[in-house]
């Protein structure tokens, strides 16, 4: 049995920290799913997710993993055989392709080298050249949560637009929603993908797709075979705060509570937090003379931090030392960046001295692992966060 | 807001009561799902687990419902076109066949009232007409929720090797697992559907598949459509502890404590509990002159126990005087026993006083509800209950 | 280790069902108890208290059982000497006495058989008859828990106030605040005692003191050593929101939920909920064909049912019959009373289906245990509880 | 209300952090405490205490704080004019004088200045001197929370040795037990005083004394009014495995699993954990410039740092900052301390990257408060504690 004499850093990029409020809300007997209470409860999160999504569209909640709500999204929309533009930024994105490749897509892939956001000029490209409009989605990852490196939808929206292109946008923000800007509606979003262990706070369990009308015109159009994941059958349920089946009850109890802090603190407030932390976690490895994996000061992400490991250093030698001795999990490398970074999360609950204990145990893991570096990241760091400047904070082109 | 001036007595047929204990190993920190720590967790419920199903074959458990796991069922080991034989039990024998049709298989149903379990002799005879053996699976509903009426997968083994037909022996024990008796290897079954929320004490949020060699065969030669529920990737994961994509870490949390508790009180004292519980609920009815939907003695349901309202008497109306008066929850009727049944839930984390507390806000409820009935089911519960006699236990015919 | 199947059935007469909100707020990380965030706690959970004692005055709040609050009554007001008169209602009186004992106080005692409430005749003669006004205080427990009789503080201050008596009166409300009536102001109270862990819904670990002005000015010309228990102290520091030493930050938080969930429920319908609980308990017992320990209608406690055992029979092997077949925990007899009665809670959170639980455990047990009974107080109980009326329900003789 | 985007910091020198272990045993339902399951658990409790004490001796736990422990450490030995020997090492120590003055105890001073250990000559002197053994007790505080000295309990009684001095020795190590060794019996102390909500990792709620053969003979001779605090009257009820009143039950819960806790991790590491962060802290301190208040090297403690501020500044205003930029508690300076110093808590659960939060947290705070002092601090303690040496670590002169 792991003894731990403290509390353990937590610092991958997903699950996060749920805060004791969450948890104790999850901690309940569970309700009758066709009561009014319960109905009580789901119309309650059903309009807060709304709220945090910045949309009046539905919000589908599903007992599941974010990777059921990419299926969900495959599935409701698309058919085998469509044609989708998904741009390749790292694995996630990798994952959601392998993922339509199973379900008979036909795939055009924007290549990435797997440290930058989407290339918006190819995808733009790509759709000015389809005059036919034979794609049908353009799939691209808010936040790669396998890069640190952010596309942000609302330029992949414009790059559309001018291309005058009615294909559907698709967007997976499971590691964004909660932790920076993301406005469902006004972005133009077609299908969102989510799920709840991330900036929202809350242990895994649920998966969120949030639809425009056109995705829906689109999902009642497409005979793809679909049950669970079947939008309609969710969207008439929830009209009375229930579920076609049994939902994920306690979770949603978290939810409830999840957006409740969110909203006490301030949306704005949450994502300002976390710039300044990312800013701070780039001081640092700027410090430290280490490179991070994103490379475009455009795109860094503010939920969490990848860092290059030296030439001839394996990263997770460096996460199991790091473990070991501090008690503190960091995110692995993920396929082509296996044992060649490592991936700092500053996601959700969190705030300095969480960050500053989790930068500490970086250095001084670096140092116990003989990996050639600079001290002093940790000063750097406190720089940034003393001063109370958003330094170096990148941001989208449009609004 | 609701006010609960005592504890909400929660009487559907699942969601269940969640012991303290299940509850509180779940509210904990979440952890790195590709740690060690998290591998040694993983480890032990799938072990666990396979003790539970009583199987050396893969568990396969889903971030999911139980309608997840059907859903799983179907598409790993079903192509659209195959046909399939299935039992009109219930609601929830209903709403699989529902799914299998949205997956466009040919559905070959052997029809039922909703008052007893499957029609043994029926499906013996479909599966000995099938000479060709186009039948690929007979799929069947353990203990339909919807009515209180077992289907023994036993007798049905028994029905599939005397017309010596090689289809796959599928099994909703959702509501079974935990409650009755059930043996995957033993009984020959090739795929077992379960949920969390029923006689396993849980919250919703996971589904469980249980597979034979001959499933896991069926599902590599299967080309039908999936990813979130291939069992092979699952399979893969599950030898390292881990799962394909981040499971639902604080039900599994859930799940060891579950586990522990129901091998702390011994199986077969769990099952031999649910049946004096159903013999008490059913002394009860009796005695009021009511009937339970299930008109078979033979097929009686340990984990529950649904009532026929009396002619001219809304069964929901009735609920909702419980609910008002007594802050009781009893399980609605289903489809076409809408208003004409109620369910008394007596699952999972239960004892003889929370079910005497039960039968009497029932018989209570009745009185106020005006509904015709006698009084005395509680003292007819309360001589079953004393008499530590077993009295009326269905039991399959074969074991 | 034990193994519950389902919940255990708490009904001592304290401490009593904790509400999962209130353990909930209770699972909480501590807090710097001289910091800002605590006093906003302390100044929340002192007007509190204020509201459900129904006073203006200051409630002092320690960490202790109210044993300590009963010290701390003493050792504020009174020094050795002193005579104080008090009467023998039961277990709890006869505790208060031995203490009084302890501080060598000149104790004047108001006999009684332990089946009735104070004798106030008494009371007033021997008020009437201390023309030198010798006796400095008259101490009597409102809630008799050992015998399930009430004394109403009010009917003993109209006998002192008939004698134009100016002794303190001093009354131990452990088991009866958040029960039944109680007003500390309204009363002419001059110091009340009181626990957290019966009607106040709360785990054992806080004694609480309120005081007139009278018993301050008392206090303050009161020579008797006194640390931990001195009133002033405490006074002082709380005008800060805080304590003088370390309090019970864990259970302050569940003070507040506790609170808060008594006046969602109204205290008036808190009391009128444990009234009419009792007339069940009691419509039970009589049906039984046994005998409340109480015996004058007008003392019956709202907050528990004291019953004699038939002569011949051990209550106490009663009730482990009870306890090893039902898993549920009654109230033992107390001193004189041992082996001799049983005693029902139903304090606190508490409903209608958890009464008959907690009845049907009675009426099962005395059957195993063969103890000479009718059989039906079940069903006379639910006659109470459905009819909806307050039947035989005790009251004061002046309001 | 306070709005926490992270945890909370709670650095002041108790409350200290309690475990979620800790915390989730104690979120359960309250038990008969008359019942066996609770026995169970009182003997549990009482062993587990002894074995953390290093005592065969009986350990009394009250429902109370530290305080209350001090005072029935006084009320069972001592009676009014008898002469202690106390030796003012701060704040602790002069409350626990104040008590004994409230007691009429006539109180021999050993002077000394905040920032030292209990001056062992002057005590060995006083001793020496009392050839009429007048003095009945030596009071010490083992580890000064108001200043960070510790007095080491073995050189005391080697003190009393040499002086063949038959008083008893009385030690308040309330923030001692657990961080740092102790050892009742070995060291021949008579009562030991301690609380649950330092090194314990357990909520405030539970006082301890630990009893000699010889602190009991005296309590039997001793006819100091007592009633709540009495030794006799605990000991013999915890023959049965319970208490004369009712227990604080749910803090035993966690009192259970706190013990379980320290002896999973070993309480000799335990120790050298807490030993390593003081040294890390004080390295910190001596990079900043500033100075412990604790001036001997043999005397710093492993449980907290108390630091000077520079003349000028004050603490609290410090504190202030620090609470509102970094959500930490730090400790304030007591009494003359106040403004002067402040006080940072490493005491208990707690581990490496923890106090480099809590020490970035002082080194921001500061700068922001612009008090001199020199950067790098938490490079100093990162030296520390990669070093894995045990630097600077202050030992008893004795074993």
């Amino acid at each position: 049995m792991t003894v731990h004499t403290g509390r353990h850093f937590l610092q991958i990029p997903g699950p996060t920290n749920v805060p004791d409020r969450v948890l104790r809300a999850m901690d309940m007997p569970t309700l009758d799913h066709r009561g009014p209470e319960f109905a009580e409860l789901g119309f309650n999160v059903l309009a807060g997710s709304q709220r945090i999504f910045k949309t009046k569209q539905p919000v589908i909640i599903y007992p599941a993993s974010g990777t059921g709500a990419w299926e969900a999204a495959i599935v409701n929309t698309l058919s085998p055989g469509d044609r989708v533009l998904m741009a390749e930024t790292g694995q996630f994105a990798a994952l959601w392709r392998n993922m339509a490749e199973k379900f008979k897509l036909d795939i055009e892939l924007v290549p990435g080298d797997w440290r930058h956001g989407a290339d918006l000029v190819q995808i733009e490209a790509r759709l000015q050249a389809d005059k036919a409009h034979a794609i049908k989605a353009v799939m691209v990852v808010h936040n790669e949560t396998s890069t640190g490196c952010v596309t942000y939808p609302q330029e992949v929206r414009q790059a559309m637009d001018r291309a005058s292109h009615p294909a559907l946008l698709m967007v997976d923000t499971v590691s964004g929603i909660g932790s920076l800007e993301y406005e469902h509606d006004a972005w133009g979003i077609d299908v969102t993908v989510a799920g709840s262990q991330k900036g929202l706070m809350l242990p895994p369990g649920l998966g969120f797709n949030v639809i425009s009308d056109k995705a829906l015109a689109a999902s009642k159009a497409n005979s793809a075979f679909r049950s669970y994941w079947d939008w309609q059958e969710v969207i008439n349920a929830n009209k009375l705060g229930s579920w076609p089946y049994t939902p994920a009850t306690n979770v949603l109890y978290g939810l409830k509570e999840a957006i409740a802090m969110l909203e006490e603190e301030g949306l704005d407030n949450v994502f300002a937090r976390h710039k300044r932390h990312a800013a701070a976690a780039r001081a640092a490895t700027k410090a430290w003379g280490l490179e991070t994996v994103c490379q475009d000061a455009h795109n860094h992400s503010p939920a969490l931090t990848a860092v290059m490991m030296p030439e001839g250093h394996d990263a997770d030698a460096f996460r199991k030392i790091v473990l070991e001795n501090f008690d503190m999990s960091l995110g692995t490398g993920l396929a082509k960046w296996k044992g060649k970074i490592f991936r700092i999360g500053h996601i959700g609950h969190f705030n300095d001295l969480m960050l500053m204990g989790t930068l500490a145990g970086v250095e001084m893991g670096l140092d116990l692992a003989k990996v050639p570096h600079r001290a002093g990241g940790v000063l750097a760091a406190m720089e940034v966060l003393k001063g109370r400047d958003i330094v170096q904070m990148p941001k989208a082109a449009v609004a």
